[in-house]
């Protein structure tokens, strides 16, 4: 690991400082730097338990699928946050998957599982880390539950395409109807009902292979 | 608290050998026992952080409420589980609200958040079990999760009436569709017009304020 990756591990870590010279030395010599090409699986399900990923630069996108191939994106990972369910095997009691890909280019920071593991249980400043993120990543995944469950669906998508315009920085957004479809776990019938709808009151604007954002005001209005 | 009360209190915690004397003195010390009856509410969002509940008998359902009334179950706790979210101050990062209400009358073991939150400071296994129930409810929610976004609401409503069925010791159900709508966190039409259809199939019979299990065997395939 070089020098800056080694830097950002530190800065990031936010029981470090709690940890001896020992557990740090062990965590330095373990972790190492990945790369990853937009399109690429951090995490393909609870059979991959390589160990906790620190998102260094880039975006990943953390979703379950179903059965049939139905996806539902849980949450987004940014740079300094943490890739839990890469090393769900060491929390006991985990019995979902979550899988997470790279939607740009990413690198990331592993730390082994085993070593996580020993730091779990030499370290309540550790443990109560873990304890923190997982109730963070319980609360987003809550927060979908909720919007899914007692949120309209114009609402939903209205949220949608002002996150995805503030992910990608730009007001047109190149996403198709499937893909959108895809990140609601809805259909893309249902999609491009309700974006034929916004096209029309003039909250966006569709072309082929995207749609253009012409009224924030009214769409933000909606959430 | 009682003889009985400390025994079982002793017998569910798993790390209770792991404390010292001091701390399984200020947890004796600390913990009350609370009787509900059917109906009283456990736990009522998150201004309301009493501690872990024990429960000792009865059942409790635990839920989330949208702010229209919507409601859905996530999961059910019995003898020997611990109620968590009445708790959940004490853990950063959840910001969410799961209420509890007592579903019989129920009897549970109270310990206070103060004496919760010493113990995870202090002990690492105190820490490494909430991991654990952290990520228990965790799973029972994803359960719920991917029922409500992936399964066919036949199938969710068979899961539902064999899974009463279970709780209650009996193939007769005293329940209305208003009351299985808001578990399911459905509506009550959607609920009448799938149970009329499981009567006409002969799968169910249809009574007024309730139904009954006629062919457990069809109810289960679908499941």
């Amino acid at each position: 690991m070089d020098s800056e990756a080694l830097g950002f591990m530190r800065d990031t870590i936010p029981f470090w400082n709690k940890l001896n010279i020992e557990q740090q030395k062990n965590l330095v010599h373990a972790a190492v730097v990945k790369n990853f090409k937009a399109g690429d699986s951090l995490h393909a399900g609870d059979e991959d338990c390589s160990g906790l990923f620190i998102i260094m630069t880039g975006r990943v996108r953390a979703f379950i699928i179903s059965e049939t191939g139905k996806e539902i994106t849980l949450y987004r990972l940014f740079e300094r946050d943490i890739c839990l369910f890469s090393a769900s095997c060491i929390i006991k009691n985990i019995n979902f998957e979550v899988m997470a890909e790279a939607e740009t280019d990413s690198r990331a920071i592993l730390i082994p599982t085993l070593i996580v593991n020993n730091l779990l249980k030499q370290s309540v400043e550790a443990s109560e880390y873990m304890n923190e993120l997982l109730a963070s990543r319980f609360s987003d995944v809550m927060w979908v539950m909720e919007q899914v469950l007692f949120m309209s669906f114009d609402r939903r998508l209205a949220i949608f395409i002002l996150e995805q315009a503030n992910f990608e920085g730009s007001d047109t957004l190149k996403i198709t109807h499937e893909t959108i479809a895809r990140h609601m776990g809805s259909a893309r019938e249902v999609v491009s009902r309700m974006l034929k709808y916004f096209n029309d009151e003039g909250m966006v604007e569709l072309f082929r292979g995207g749609l253009k954002i012409k009224d924030r005001k009214r769409l933000t209005d909606l959430v």
